[in-house]
């Protein structure tokens, strides 16, 4: 069994969810084709964003998990202690445990082997969280 | 280090939380035993079905997750956009989310080194999944 | 490839959320600068405890933890039937599932390659939850 990694950064995205799947397929495409059996790992470097797995047809999904994640976890709670970075800190810390801050995908037969609806989210959860670091690992 | 992996089929299961350990351990059963140190990962290939670790025992448990999950994330939120498939749909898919497509189990001497108490709960979502894949992948 | 694997026990911590990060680089030490590429998983072996990443610096983030999902998932919640071992129990078991049981974070060149800002989080949450297991797992 080997393990392939690297690091990858992502340009700056809007506060929200994005689909990411053709990137990381893209960053992994000297190895991917090659692996009968593996997993991939994905890992974000960072305490204000996440990444998760969800629909990756309808855009109206992405913005309904924003919307009702900002319910969940709202801005300014009277018990917020940890303020000084703006409204938008202490949720997005919440939110990115909440999601996780890695994901893993089965590999077989040189392909992510995702559900047909499945594709890999980016959440965002600062309002400028800019570029972001991911650490990708494939073992096989 | 080698990887064996398997792609099963859950029948349908009603909206909730359900026991499937039994299941996985006999869909690995002839590998397992013969496993020093591994680790057991479980993918369900669906985007409103979940997989997560809990309390193996009393059914009660299972019942108030599915009580305050529906609380958490409600039906029929004033916001959800993408509500063509239905109330159940988009609670659904953030469920899935927030409980995670996948667990990852350390085996050790032939067993799934679970606690005592932990069992592994697939969360169905829907009102009516129907049958659910899951890609099981032991790496040891 | 090969495998490390070990169990640990944490000394009982108040409820809430706790930095483990050292503990855990302290428990691989004698294999983690040999690493060059490789992944490190942490299992908790409880169905009231959690793991997380998540910011390693400001204190007051892990109160806000604390303090907020106290509310997500709230004590005496009405519809509980699962409440013979005390009102702290059932939403333990919702707060384990929602942050999860494990964590994993790739290893580089002989570290664990976390972001400046993160760290491993162990969650407490039972009041007396007392010594706590964990399996933690290296592959490389």
């Amino acid at each position: 069994m080997s393990i392939f990694q690297k690091s990858i950064v992502l340009p700056p995205f809007a506060r929200g969810f994005h689909l990411i799947t053709d990137t990381i397929e893209r960053e992994i495409e000297s190895c991917l084709p090659t692996i009968a059996t593996g997993i991939l790992h994905v890992f974000v470097q960072h305490t204000s964003a996440s990444l998760t797995i969800n629909e990756n047809a309808d855009p109206s999904v992405r913005q309904d998990f924003e919307s009702h994640i900002n319910e969940m976890i709202p801005e300014n709670a009277p018990y917020y202690v940890h303020t000084y970075e703006g409204p938008d800190d202490m949720p997005a810390h919440i939110k990115a445990s909440v999601f996780g801050s890695s994901v893993s995908v089965p590999i077989t037969d040189g392909q992510l082997n995702l559900g047909t609806w499945q594709g890999i989210y980016f959440g965002e959860h600062r309002d400028y969280g800019g570029s972001r670091k991911l650490v990708i690992s494939v073992y096989y």
